[in-house]
């Protein structure tokens, strides 16, 4: 059937495209010079659609969307402000690679800086923080421009996945009328379907993804193989995963660390702390460790390291690693510089997986495992058990000495298996690190960690959580809660469920860490913050469950939650400063019994 | 006293360069990067200090405050996506030439692109919606850094007041330590002394504003002049005021006025429509007209136009004034064009005061009267009485056929004298528009029409009204407050108090006006948008008092809303269809009346 306008064309034209490319899903923020958009992709059977009132939120919520899927989900707002309160979540969509298609309406160009109503400039709105930006024209009944429109589409959605994956930009102007009114003459017969697929099922134009791999005349694995057949203290850093975060074959990590005798630092947001190569652990030489933020520093330095994924969270592996005086191999398949103390010796341009495969075959095993320093894996060894010893023993008496670790821990143990686990920044992410025991359990770690910022946490959350029927945690601080308690919307609007862990202590308690605590005035005003907020109306506001729950009785209310429908947000409260000096208290336990191995 | 370190010493002088420039308020949002900033304006004692949690929330919230006064406000982030928040705020200042001085602070350029913590590309982060960027350098101890440290700050601060105002941003890179601690020898002593105001008092750069008047020998005010002599049917249009909204002589524009015989049509956002110089109205002869909404297109067209500020609210308006096949003045002190129907024919770059004083001067008074059609002026004086009859007699049976349009005409009839009505885009302004009664009253009114979004309405209105001890209005739909909820915290953190006037119809309301009405599905699930939401909880969460108000009892509680200290909520609940049934029932009994006067 013949569109009936030319706008309606267009947005029809542009949305068939991106389903035919694979396109799923679109968070749409209402507006009206966005109505072709939105109306297209409302009428579109195979993409599902999330309605947001809040631009902000519905970004993140994009945002988590893909970043918990890995496929590229869209966005789309009106003209005006609206397009710039995605900015933040492109941003983090950016710095964390999430492919994210924003499609921001316009006026058409002849409006613009002409004092009409809602236009704003938008023309490159995002800066360097897109991979594309695509001006379109305004839409243009012909075959030509159609096939233009549709490339575009198809490219866009490509470039979303690209490498490095990240955001794209298509500002798209059009003219009245918006609505599908049919405007006699305004479309041409038959045009249409002409175009679709080409007569063949499937997108106009395909684009087949590349990989990067290292070429084969550079040696590269050769290299890399040889100098973790000479270290004594080879070992492996896996940094925060890139989505799709499953992409990385956790085998060809492990199998790589096994064959050389290298432990594998890692992340929580890795895909190696958590998962099934967990399943038959060898305590007396673990090859995941995930202790090391407490005792990283009092262990003797590796003497040759391979780097993958983000830069670790931990700050004193970083330093650590900054401190060690040996080859660093950092490994991206972007080949961007992925650690900001300027240690690492060779950058590796290549996939992780086919890479460490490449190290595997190359590698002369026994070599490799009788030059390593078996006493120093075995005070790592020691050195992970007395942490996790400690960190247990400091959950024995939560009622005398709380603090927020604790909670962390047990978010991290009694999660379902699976589920997926969303962690604020600040100090919930820290506490991730330290106190998330590795664990044979299927656990998908996220957090917003590109740009690691406090805002868009809720949405980023529920937008990872509407994409599986896993069970869906979300672990922050009140000020994170606070500032996007909009996302919470989305529990009812877009039918998400979960189980919302709330460490209140009543501002940034993270400022506790800093020097800036010793400066007071302003420190309270003005860092700590202190806002004395009660949360419990947001549950009536939005439709859930709020427990005030002692840290001591945190555990078995969170195992309620899963077998509880609905949302539920356990909120428990702590003095960020006691919290602060219980952790240097176990921290001190830790080294104190590191110190004595030696 | 010499400063403890580099950072801080950068932050202090530019903060007194600030200072003795005239800066009198700041945003603050805590962070860590930012330390020397906020440190530095805590504890300057002639900066008044406004923290907030939520960044886009703050810099609407400095964005009201600017707009009220006239005068810059500063707003200070972390680096990272805080920056971003700002966004959308920046681009309503620089649309609405608000002067705004935006302050991020950032990591030292090595650690950009190099994966570290929380650094994203803030270079030019805002594109051309500031009037100046300037990267600053990383601080440095010596005395050119800070006599260039201090003219920038000079420089930037009065930019921001400049023709056009609008936002400036530096963005301001820092090495730790970025806390007051003492660092031996990072500051030389006695540096700091030999700048501070070159030993006078006042800022180290003093800049001299200027203004824009139409040159002598142009001969501007006399071609103006002889056009409104030989007019019949001689209009002046008083669009949106720019800020300080008291910048304009009201009395040049009503001298002018009269002298010609020109009637005003004032938008409710410019200074004409309320205000002292409507003391004694002449109701056969009123200057001042604020009904045309409802019955410019039936009335005769104008044959000569002067246009000043932005683009009027009103639409029946701009199509009335590009249909008017006749010369326009566009009168604009920054040269813009305002206007986008493109039917001015005569772009004045000057101030509208100076220049009316011009033109009035040239004026041949009695020539000018002399020509001007008396029977157009009794019909626009008619349909006027016309226009304010029927919206008086639209108020008398609320019970039975209540519409949103009586709470805005209530809004302003009984608002307190002086006080700061801030409205709400969509559907509030529009009806504000139509249904604000012309009134001797000092009506500061206010909303957000640069880019005219629903996003930061709450902060703006409450900076506007933490500028003055006026009694604050704020008239807001439900889906704008949903979207700045985070804002009603600065009533309690920043000892703001309102009268919140909500009209609720539950979604999008202004979708009802549009086409797309016509169109379900998708229209009410992705244009109205039904939420659902009771906004009770949110007086719990922020501390004040939520009062839901019969549309027929609504007078009372308003009134009363202002004898009582602290905010009140005032939540009057409409069917927006049912509204816009009733507004367009109006607005046929005025157009039949004034077509029977032909």
């Amino acid at each position: 059937m013949t569109a009936p306008n030319r706008a309606t064309l267009w947005g029809r034209t542009l949305v068939d495209e991106l389903a035919a490319g694979g396109l799923e899903a679109v968070c749409l923020a209402p507006g009206s010079r966005s109505t072709p958009l939105t109306v297209a992709f409302a009428e579109h059977p195979e993409i599902e659609t999330y309605s947001h009132l809040d631009e902000r939120s519905a970004a993140f919520f994009a945002l988590g969307r893909a970043r918990r899927t890995g496929e590229p989900t869209a966005l789309v707002c009106t003209s005006g402000t609206a397009a710039a309160n995605f900015h933040p979540a492109v941003i983090e969509a950016s710095q964390a690679r999430v492919p994210l298609l924003v499609l921001t309406a316009d006026r058409p160009p002849e409006l613009r800086d002409s004092g009409a109503n809602q236009t704003v400039d938008q023309v490159k709105l995002y800066g360097d923080a897109v991979r594309w930006y695509v001006e379109l024209p305004v839409p243009k009944p012909d075959e030509r421009a159609l096939r233009s429109l549709r490339t575009t589409a198809a490219r866009a959605l490509a470039r979303t996945s690209g490498i490095p994956a990240g955001p794209v930009h298509l500002n798209c102007p059009f003219r009245k009328p918006l609505e599908p009114t049919r405007v006699p003459d305004a479309v041409p017969e038959g045009l249409e379907d002409t175009l679709a697929g080409r007569g063949r099922d499937g997108p106009f134009v395909r684009v087949s993804t590349g990989e990067t791999t290292s070429t084969e005349d550079s040696r590269t694995p050769e290299r890399i193989a040889r100098a973790l057949e000479d270290a004594a203290r080879p070992l492996i850093v896996a940094g925060p995963a890139d989505p799709p975060v499953r992409k990385l074959a956790t085998s060809a990590v492990v199998d790589l660390a096994t064959a050389v005798g290298a432990p594998i630092f890692a992340d929580p947001l890795s895909t190696l702390r958590f998962g099934s190569h967990l399943e038959t652990p060898d305590e007396d030489e673990p090859v995941v460790y995930g202790g090391y933020d407490t005792y990283v520093e009092a262990v003797p330095d590796p003497d040759a390291v391979i780097r993958f994924g983000a830069s670790p969270t931990s700050k004193p592996l970083r330093h650590a690693l900054r401190d060690a005086d040996c080859r660093q191999f950092l490994v991206d398949p972007a080949g961007e510089w992925r650690e900001a103390t300027f240690t690492a010796s060779d950058l590796v341009v290549s996939e992780p997986t086919s890479l460490f495969e490449a190290v595997s075959s190359e590698l002369e095993t026994e070599t490799a495992r009788a030059r390593v320093d078996d006493a120093w894996l075995e005070t790592l060894a020691a050195a992970e058990a007395h942490h996790w010893a400690v960190s247990t023993s400091g959950r024995a008496d939560l009622e005398s000495a709380p603090f927020e670790g604790a909670i962390l821990a047990t978010v991290f143990e009694a999660a379902p298996d699976p589920s997926t686990v969303f962690v604020s920044n600040s100090m919930p992410i820290r506490d991730a690190n330290r106190f998330g025991e590795p664990r044979d359990a299927d656990l998908t770690v996220l957090a917003n960690r590109g740009a690691s910022g406090i805002d868009g946490i809720v949405s980023t959350a529920l937008g990872a959580g509407s994409a599986t029927d896993d069970p869906l945690v979300l672990v922050t601080g009140d000020l994170a809660l606070y500032h996007d308690s909009n996302g919470l919307l989305a529990l009812k609007r877009c039918g998400v469920d979960a189980t919302i862990v709330l460490l209140d202590n009543d501002g940034g308690g993270i400022f506790h860490k800093l020097p800036i605590e010793s400066f007071d005035p302003p420190f309270t005003e003005q860092f700590r913050t202190p806002h004395g907020l009660e949360f419990d109306p947001l549950g009536e506001l939005y439709g859930f469950d709020v427990r005030h729950v002692a840290p001591d009785k945190f555990e078995d209310a969170y195992r309620e939650s899963f077998a509880t429908s609905g949302t539920q947000l356990l909120s428990v409260s702590f003095d960020a400063e006691a919290s602060h000096r219980r952790r240097e208290v176990l921290e001190g336990r830790v080294l104190e019994a590191v110190r004595d191995l030696e």
